[in-house]
């Protein structure tokens, strides 16, 4: 199999010709073979109709096909073996063992939601039996589940050419919840996405799905993925990238006649909190682990510790030397786009720029399109002051802002947006001021942790990838984990129905044998 | 007690001074004393103000106390006793044994809530602990609560002045979830406001819940509204009136530099099916329970049957004539407002002036502010051309839409908006073609309903009063029953905190008894 630049309209490989899209190789620049088709607006709708049509008998299918199905992706997706890790490799300037990694998490997240599927829990069925003899009215049979909302767009990033682009963890989670998805290829590795959007053709024909259920577009400007989200078809947008990025989709979302949700994950910069045991006590190794989470993946990571609140004194001193040191050791690294590159190296110079900001230390120079990691400190006055500060730069930069005491360090953290992840780092004697933050910081981020960095997200039943806005554009979800899955649903109450016409999920007895909630208890 | 005219702004009894607000009596239009103070924005930034401060406390005080707080607001709702019933008898033109009815709702909501928030399932409680062993990486430890979104703007409906107001579902759900909740009072009941409002001022003090847990505001104009919605401290919204009013807030929301999520119940016409041979059997008494609930409470729920449809045919000729018949011996019933009635009489004229339109039947004329009930019919190809006749008249008039065969049916049911609810009049005959027509019914509306009418809502555990949009401002929600709490929330992960640090309903053992999953599963 190689490249054809094809898009998948359902079963259909489509050229599109309006206009095209080169991949870049990451390392060199250079322009890619061959040219990806641009959608027009005749794809788009034909896109749309079959994910409309694909939406009633996909979701009617029995749990166990849609499961089937999310398996059968997986197994399609490793099929392409070594193939799919050059191209991605090749097109993203990630290293070979990060693309196996990634490929595993890809497929983990996969197979995980068909779990979910089977296990049926996130139909949130809930059973209230009639009571026929209720005075002074009888209750009605009330019964209720989730359903899917409809077709989904989905975004896919840059920075996760596998785990979170076209078979990713927003892909997965809608076709769990039973949405159709389209998905709109991501520019940076059009490659990728086309072998990808293929094996999951392939486990549809497979596994019998209706052939709209999956669509890969590619847009050669922005028109395309922008009529995707006002499409009258469209029910929600999966979406990871930028902030300007996100915005705009929100826009078109909320000016529908019918507005749509829009999970858009877009913006943090993960403020790593020092308190004073811990770092007294760990100052060195702290840094050490705090350079390799900056470092990891060329900082390519929206959860990436851009910013360090400590209070000024002699053990941040020694945080600050020991960071700066040991990022002088990093080699620097090729970057996923020059595009990002670009804005990597301004935001940098921004930061150097400034007249309160001090360069602690930089990573060793690179070549061509790779980032050099970059350490800053400032004053906790400055940060409040100058809002630029306060921004997220893409890759391997950080911030220290040095707090002249704990008043000021919870400040700084009530001015600070929306995050992803704060962590905090303490020793035993830092607890009471830890439980003092606690309260601002849930408020603050989707996930707290301990000793450690938000880097390295776990894919299981408890984690939030989310958090309050701009970190996401919708708190109540998140992109990570088993708990996605309920972005794409909608509770559908069903009164009085005979047996028969109930869903199986509902039905007397629990035939599927999913967890019901009977008059608001699970039972024994 | 007597009403007085004020505001409470935490526990501050205020007298607005930004204009005022009269109370009408319903059924002759008196202007009613006292005048309602209107806030200014001063009085908004206090309430605002206390509320943000009141969120960290109040979601932090024990599930137990949340708990014996919304009981104590339902013990001091009954202690108002008849002074309550009285003014809001005046205010709403709602007969007695109604609001004594729809007070025992509003009650029974409050510790409904209270007995969710005492079993802790809302909480969502997940934990996957760490895998230190696990190869190539350990595990973290990862646990999961949903918490409260922040404060919450709550603005009331006309047509349920206690179940449906200040004490009302939104109100009720957003305390239980956590959250401080500020209402801005329904114009059409305000005497009935202050009295519920101090009522659960009372609560708050009884149960030493922290001052700003609550407060209501009058609005003699649109701003104090507005700007509540549009408050950085307001983190959610929940309204129930017109399409018009919950699209404006919809937007001032969308528009924040933050964006929030509206919960805004607006506009269902309810359509009901009736299946030939339900029809062929029952045309009369479905007829005469068709016309009991046009007509209930004046015809003035969210859930009135406004759309009829059912193959043209003798057994429907019989349905019409009986349903005109009964209705035509129905007393007209005052309306809330002279609004209502005035909007009413529009939409009813409105409908009587398309030539397409065919007048059935009226109820008995009405004096004053009453509503005298309407049937119209019309075929399916006129309410396919004419979009008037597919908006929501609030009040006793319902439209009989004549088609020629079953997909014709199936067209008009794809023609129209998401709704509240839809019901099927169905024998055991009607049973192939029910199972046809669900899916579609199922994406349309909240809750799909056999052999009855959407009146009637019950407050249960499987209860779906939402549905598509413009049934509801967002699908994923419901605004009556258990799952309505779900709303307020947000998930929030902590990654290997220490015991000590972590909430209580997340330590290890379980020590608050609350629902945990568990690696996925709830523990045997």
């Amino acid at each position: 199999m190689t490249v054809t630049g094809h898009m998948l309209i359902g079963q259909t490989a489509v050229l599109g010709s309006h206009g095209a899209i080169h991949g870049l190789a990451a390392a060199s620049g250079e322009v890619l073979q061959p040219a990806f088709g641009g959608a027009g607006a005749a794809d788009l709708e034909r896109a749309c109709a079959l994910a409309e049509a694909a939406f009633d008998p996909y979701r009617q299918a029995p749990l166990e096909r849609r499961a089937a199905f999310l398996e059968s992706i997986a197994s399609q997706i490793f099929e392409l073996g070594d193939e799919l890790l050059e191209r991605c490799q090749l097109e993203t300037g990630l290293p070979r063992a990060r693309l196996e990694g990634e490929r595993g998490r890809t497929l983990a997240q996969l197979r995980l939601f068909a779990s979910v599927v089977r296990d049926g829990g996130f139909l949130g069925a809930r059973v209230d039996p009639a009571q026929p003899s209720r005075t002074p009215l009888p209750r009605v049979d009330l019964r209720l589940r989730q359903i899917g909302l409809g077709p989904v767009a989905v975004f896919g990033a840059s920075n996760f050419p596998l785990a979170f682009s076209v078979a990713g963890g927003d892909t997965a989670s809608a076709l769990a919840a039973g949405c159709p998805v389209i998905v709109k290829a991501h520019s940076a590795h059009p490659g990728t996405s086309e072998l990808v959007a293929r094996a999951i053709a392939r486990a549809a024909r497979q596994q019998d799905m209706p052939e709209g259920v999956f669509s890969l577009l590619f847009d050669s400007g922005r028109s395309i993925g922008q009529g995707l989200v006002a499409d009258t078809r469209i029910k929600a947008v999966g979406f990871t990238g930028s902030r300007s990025g996100g915005m705009a989709l929100m826009q078109i979302a909320a000016a529908r006649a019918e507005p749509i949700p829009v999970y858009a994950e877009m913006s943090s910069i993960n403020p790593v909190l020092l308190l004073p045991h811990a770092l007294e006590e760990r100052a060195e190794p702290i840094a050490s682990a705090f350079v390799a989470s900056l470092t990891l993946g060329a900082g390519q990571f929206c959860t990436n510790p851009g910013l360090i609140l400590g209070i000024d004194g002699p053990a941040l001193q020694r945080f600050e030397r020991a960071a700066a040191e040991a990022l002088g050791h990093v080699a620097a690294q090729t970057m996923l786009t020059p595009g990002i590159q670009r804005s990597y190296g301004q935001g940098v110079a921004m930061l150097a720029a400034q007249a309160p900001v001090q360069t602690l230390g930089r990573g060793l120079a690179g070549q061509g399109h790779q980032a050099q990691g970059a350490l800053f400190a400032t004053s906790a006055e400055a940060f409040m002051q100058l809002p630029a500060l306060r921004e997220e730069v893409f890759g391997p930069a950080s911030l220290i802002v040095r707090c002249p005491d704990f008043a000021t360090l919870q400040q700084v953290l009530h001015r600070l947006e929306g995050q992803l992840t704060i962590a905090l780092h303490l020793s035993e004697g830092d607890q009471p001021q830890a439980r003092t933050l606690l309260p601002l910081l849930e408020r603050k981020a989707g996930r707290v942790l301990v000793n450690g960095f938000g880097t390295g997200v776990e894919v299981a039943h408890a984690m939030v990838h989310g958090g309050p806005f701009p970190a996401t554009s919708d708190s109540r979800g998140t992109s990570v984990g088993s708990l996605a899955i309920q972005r794409f649903l909608r509770p559908v109450c069903y009164q009085d129905l005979p047996q028969a016409l109930l869903p199986a999920e509902l039905r007397e007895g629990n035939p599927l044998q999913v967890p019901q909630l009977i008059d608001g208890q699970f039972p024994e």
